[in-house]
């Protein structure tokens, strides 16, 4: 046994105290569902160190929940007491021979998907990605649509199928048809894509017929997590016009296990990048402060390679006008609500966040180290995206990783 | 006090022993969800009737539930046997001392969502709507797109604004631009519509990765109820390129507080009309035997007045080809799985299911009994969608209704 206690993480880690990411976690030898929080290389089985320290029975309600739920809907004043309360327990001598036990090995756990996905909206929020898939699908035209900059555009995906960073993607099989072919076949996509996104998760609710304003987001939303938005190209192409993308979607989006709370993301805060038009006024951000972009560096790799470094702070619209926008009309938020970024791209080549973008619509096929070449997804390969902030001090948190691997198709 | 019993119903009733919907009610005295069964003028309180006529521990375990959750989960035969129980209730007479008191007066209970939905997709599946919409939005051009005989075309919608009838639905607000524009402006949508159609509500699920073939839909849908989905035709005209409907919907979509079963509706099955393309195998529905065309209609009333009829009969896609597309890809199941057939619109103009076709892009108005005319909804309108269907001998059973009045913009 190592004397070192798991306790010992310094403030500088990933995953140390300035971070506490929340998660749903079991064990080999304990297969219920519970609430923890990662910290250095361990989890803090949170139920459990609430009843060890002495929490007020209100916190330790919602800790000691199989899920993230309680907490979510507890709302902001709630997620402001239990972080400080599990800042103390981590840090505080006196906590320490109540709260060793609590901490799990992150290696002995089974991650599961953190909260009940109400519903499931993806946006398209980044320029440099709508661009480059408008001069990819629409040669010589101009690569935005028209609405693109007065309005975030998004759709509803399918939360049923949102699953834990782990769980194996099937290659979807549906209809195929290349603009030249007389009609489409059916079979397994051939143009299978991943999107790296950011993952907005929502606590407090809010009533049908009201809306959400800009300045209300941070009482609404409680943290975030990293989304793969697997893409099946040739399903989408085929199927998308005139109701958008359904069956090239909805077979599978991967989540991050740890849900960061914003307010572990107070240094990440950031200006957006120059817009170029006037916004409608429940749109208008130019005043926030703190402003509502995030310097989030996204990387993607496939199979282990380094393929691309997403900058979320290039995003043109913030999670705060997604927000915003997807409640203008009355529509109501429920507490488990997950809504992404869309592709995050930045503007140059190997930011992009797709393997459409990154292979030009695989026209430049990527090389990987072991000499092979990749377009689209082959069976078996594995993508995983993580993520870092920037924290106090220059130090940085991290966002975790979602990974998944490719199994042939059924 | 009537010395009629409320079980003297007779079996051509519209609500009568042929068809018995299920629904969730409570009344003004006692404000607990319960699980009801309609019958004639009454409800049945199934909860209660299940435990004065000594049912199976199971079944009553699913008949006391605040929702129809648990019985769509137990599945076919659980369904059949329940259907089975509650029919020997309401007509043997052995029966009649314990359940009579068991039946409440239907104008005194308070209608509720009938289950959680869990995921709510949206079909496009009438030939003559996407004919109709094709022709008023793109004249001259070809009226169907070139996938929709390919495939029923659907997208996700927003799960948690579904909402049951009689809530009142709040005008919507958001971003409108007539082509002519320079830029769009905020406001009230000045073009709120309805689409008349069915919806299909999934009982037994099915696991990620696999697909419910054709054969099998009747082994996961339970049963039926009428949709309203709300739609401001301005902000879908706005948003909806390139990722589909989004505000234009989500503010609200209405049912009908009865779920009639699939067994309900034997005899409302029918040949689908004439396809004018070969489908591919897993839709391939030629040598289904019973068919899965379903014989309902409908009426569609504004303000009291009957302004349309329109025939699920004609829909091109059947309820059994909508879910063997949507899982082709290895999406899978929830229990609460709703989806809508999209709008329902007949050959002739006065069976059309929306405003949008009724009153030809608002070219020509409809004119009400008070001679007020109408293009698009005016707040205070009500609009009220019925149906019916065969039954045996000749007789109908009703699919009960949906209804919703438009309250002014917020």
């Amino acid at each position: 046994m190592s004397a070192v206690s798991p306790l010992a993480v310094p403030p500088d880690s990933l995953f140390g105290v300035r971070n506490l990411p929340y998660g749903v976690f079991s064990t080999a030898d304990d297969p219920r569902r519970r609430l923890g929080v990662a910290y250095g290389d361990h989890v803090l089985d949170a139920g459990r160190a609430a009843e060890a320290t002495g929490a007020p029975t209100d916190l330790a309600a919602v800790l000691s929940a199989p899920g993230l739920g309680p907490l979510l809907a507890a709302g902001r004043p709630a997620w402001t007491r239990v972080r400080a309360a599990l800042t103390e327990w981590l840090t505080a001598e006196r906590y320490r021979a109540a709260v060793e036990p609590c901490l799990v090995p992150r290696s002995r756990t089974v991650p599961h998907l953190p909260f009940d996905v109400a519903d499931y909206v993806d946006f398209y929020a980044s320029e440099h990605h709508a661009s480059n898939v408008g001069r990819i699908f629409r040669p010589g035209a101009e690569p935005l649509t028209p609405n693109w900059k007065h309005l975030p555009i998004g759709y509803h995906g399918r939360a049923g199928t949102v699953v834990v960073s782990g769980t194996p993607v099937v290659r979807p099989s549906g209809q195929r048809k290349a603009p030249a072919d007389p009609a489409p076949d059916f079979g397994p996509s051939r143009r299978l894509d991943i999107e790296a996104e950011v993952g907005f998760v929502v606590g407090t609710p809010s009533p049908l017929g009201a809306r959400v304003a800009l300045a209300d987001a941070d009482a609404h939303v409680f943290g975030v997590c990293l989304v793969n938005d697997w893409s099946a190209r040739d399903l989408q192409a085929w199927e998308y016009v005139p109701l958008g993308p359904f069956l090239g979607k909805s077979f599978a989006t991967s989540v991050s296990p740890w849900v960061v709370p914003m307010d572990a993301l107070a240094h990440a805060r950031t200006d957006p990048p120059a817009r170029g038009a006037e916004p409608l006024p429940y749109l208008d951000d130019r005043a926030a402060e703190p402003p509502y972009g995030l310097d989030l560096a996204l990387e993607v790799r496939l199979n282990g390679h380094l393929v691309s470094r997403p900058p979320f702070s290039t995003m043109y619209w913030t999670y705060a006008q997604m927000l915003a926008h997807m409640t203008v009309n009355g529509a109501s938020l429920r507490t488990g609500d997950l809504y992404a970024s869309g592709t995050v791209s930045g503007p140059a080549p190997d930011t992009r966040g797709s393997l459409i973008e990154l292979t030009w619509n695989g026209e430049e096929p990527l090389t990987l180290p072991d000499g092979t070449t990749r377009s689209f997804l082959e069976d078996g390969d594995e993508v995983t995206i993580s993520a870092t902030a920037p924290s106090l001090d220059g130090t940085r948190i991290s966002l975790g990783e979602v990974t998944g691997r490719i199994e042939p198709a059924r």
